[in-house]
């Protein structure tokens, strides 16, 4: 087998090693059944088991309180950003939303299709460099919500503080950093994350719903994405995605062993010092973000001589730290640093960044 | 490890060992990249040649014509009874419906939320045990679409002929009978399907879609469902259920290995006909669906004492034959004969069946 390398794509990402061999030990006869896991119906004994461990333990590590529901969906964040609107709305026909990036951008420009939207901050004259604070927000009470995205993929901008928006509720976009910290749910409405970053693979999306907001969908909602039914119906009013639920399980367990979320926390300021640190050292690299908002998560980064980028892709593949290609909007480089890549990944790449600077600075 | 069980599970189902071997030997490494499959991003270069591959597969295996769209979609065939009434009815106001058992049942109760449903045949009046003749429908010409269930996982009832809707476009939920027998896809409108029976792992859903029905969905459509938006972003407008895709098209290629669909369908006859011969031969098991409409997908089947039940299920069990339970709905004994159950799955539980018939009968 080839040597596993660094893989610091943005998502689809890294998964653990130990998560990965569990899975391929146990693919074909998982548990002595002499049938895979992903082969049962989600109703059998078995998955049923599986599935209630997966949500007792993302209930532990994230200490969900109880009047909250955990739904496992499909559709990605990007179904959310329907979804939303479309069961907490309620009788409203205004929300208000946050702009900080491509994500929230994307989430506004499909809640225009449902209801008013209020751009209550946005950082998108300065090119989404920072997060707002909280003293700008116009929020409006009559709002059905307040939606933000508190890390944004593609900017490599984070919120490292919870707003506060009195009684209208707050909905959070957490797809790039759910369980990168502790959390306090109790401050949400709804939380919505896809899988493919810090959970699992693609094809699950987690919806955190706080008990009070669920029912009063817009009568055309589909079902799947109903809060109500898919409560009702834990989460089965249709076959969820199982291979991801599964998968996502032995993360939350691998998650436990390594600590918990304290603990994974302390390894993620680490990982992204190192590397922000080597970017901010002499210039070579630049990061455009505001330092107090810049995110753990998804590190952009570009080089000061713009030509050299394929140079700099090319000779990081040779020495296996690969998917540094910074998305389209952004350019350069971007490095996402999820909870699966270890700090030797992160300390690799600062090695590789520091002869490329000696070699070409 | 276990010997494999023979599964006769109704979905998530039995996929074929030989693809799930491969799954597992290249799970931590895909083609020597030192990462899996599921770990890279779903717009890199690897995972674009397994999807475009994917696509080619399915196009020959069902010689999908050109003037097709084939979307990689998430939210199982569910999704799609929404799905469809959004994006087909295009300033229509009413949509036709046969309703020939649970699963169309579930899509006239979504589609009634968005249209008038005209339920034109139903065979609810006499237990979902045949589908109605093409002369007893009573279709509308100004219906938007035609929606109909070709086969019926609980009830067991499978169209084995296609119905002429004249100039109104067919609509076909194929989640279950998919990839079992040849296809003229050119009579379809849109044919959709979730994964977990046929295709590979639940979390994908697939729509075949005819081009001049994409545009003008209804405005509250989900992005992430619309049919015209999906086209034009390559089933990419957000992130795939990768592990699925990548998947199906292993099972793609093990369907062409085998032979094709006109191979396949000559074993499904042979597998199904060995079933019904069996509880057809004296009584003590019985099929109540009419024969020209039986599925060769799902058999459906009792003892003639229920208090056997049970015993039935435990020791089909102890011999590797398991999932026989019946959906709650119909009772009793179902077996699901989708095309990764192996002719001596069925033959080891004809052989069982006739031994607990002689104990019992």
């Amino acid at each position: 087998m080839t040597e596993r390398v660094f893989n610091f794509s943005p998502g689809p990402a890294m998964l653990p090693t130990e998560v990965l061999a569990q899975v391929r030990d146990e693919l074909l006869d998982w548990h002595g059944r002499g049938t895979s896991i992903i082969e049962v119906s989600h109703r059998s004994v078995d998955f049923l088991a599986v599935f209630e461990q997966v949500e007792r333990d993302l209930r532990e590590l994230l200490v969900i309180p109880h009047g909250y529901h955990v739904l496992f969906l499909q559709g990605g964040a990007a179904t959310q950003f329907s979804a939303v609107p479309m069961n907490l709305l309620r009788g409203r026909d205004r929300a208000d939303y946050v702009n900080t990036g491509e994500w929230s951008t994307r989430a506004i420009r499909e809640a225009r299709k449902l209801c008013q939207v209020n751009v209550v901050a946005t950082s998108e004259p300065e090119g989404f460099r920072y997060a707002p604070k909280q003293s700008d927000w116009h929020l409006d009470p009559r709002a059905a919500y307040v939606h933000y995205c508190p890390n944004e993929t593609i900017h490599g901008v984070e919120f490292h503080w919870t707003p506060d928006t009195d009684d209208v509720p707050l909905v959070a976009d957490m797809s790039s950093n759910i369980l990168a910290r502790p959390l306090d749910v109790s401050r949400f409405g709804v939380i919505y994350a896809g899988a493919q970053k810090n959970i699992g693979p693609a094809g699950l999306t987690l919806a955190i719903v706080r008990a009070d907001l669920v029912g009063g969908a817009l009568p055309y909602t589909p079902s799947t994405v109903n809060y109500e039914l898919q409560v009702a119906h834990g989460s089965m009013f249709n076959t969820p995605c199982t291979f991801s639920i599964y998968v996502a399980g032995l993360v939350f367990q691998w998650l436990k062993r390594r600590g918990g979320l304290a603990v994974v926390e302390q390894e993620n300021i680490a990982k992204a010092k190192l590397l922000y640190d080597c970017i901010d050292a002499t210039g070579f690299y630049r990061n455009p973000v505001a330092k107090e908002d810049r995110s753990r998560m998804n590190v952009p980064f570009t080089l000061c001589n713009p030509e050299l980028d394929p140079v700099f892709l090319q000779q990081a593949k040779e020495r296996g730290l690969v998917a540094l290609k910074g998305h389209k909007v952004a350019g350069g480089m971007r490095a996402s640093l999820y909870n699966a890549m270890p700090i030797e990944g992160v300390q690799a790449l600062v090695a590789f960044m520091r002869e490329f600077e000696a070699r070409h600075g």
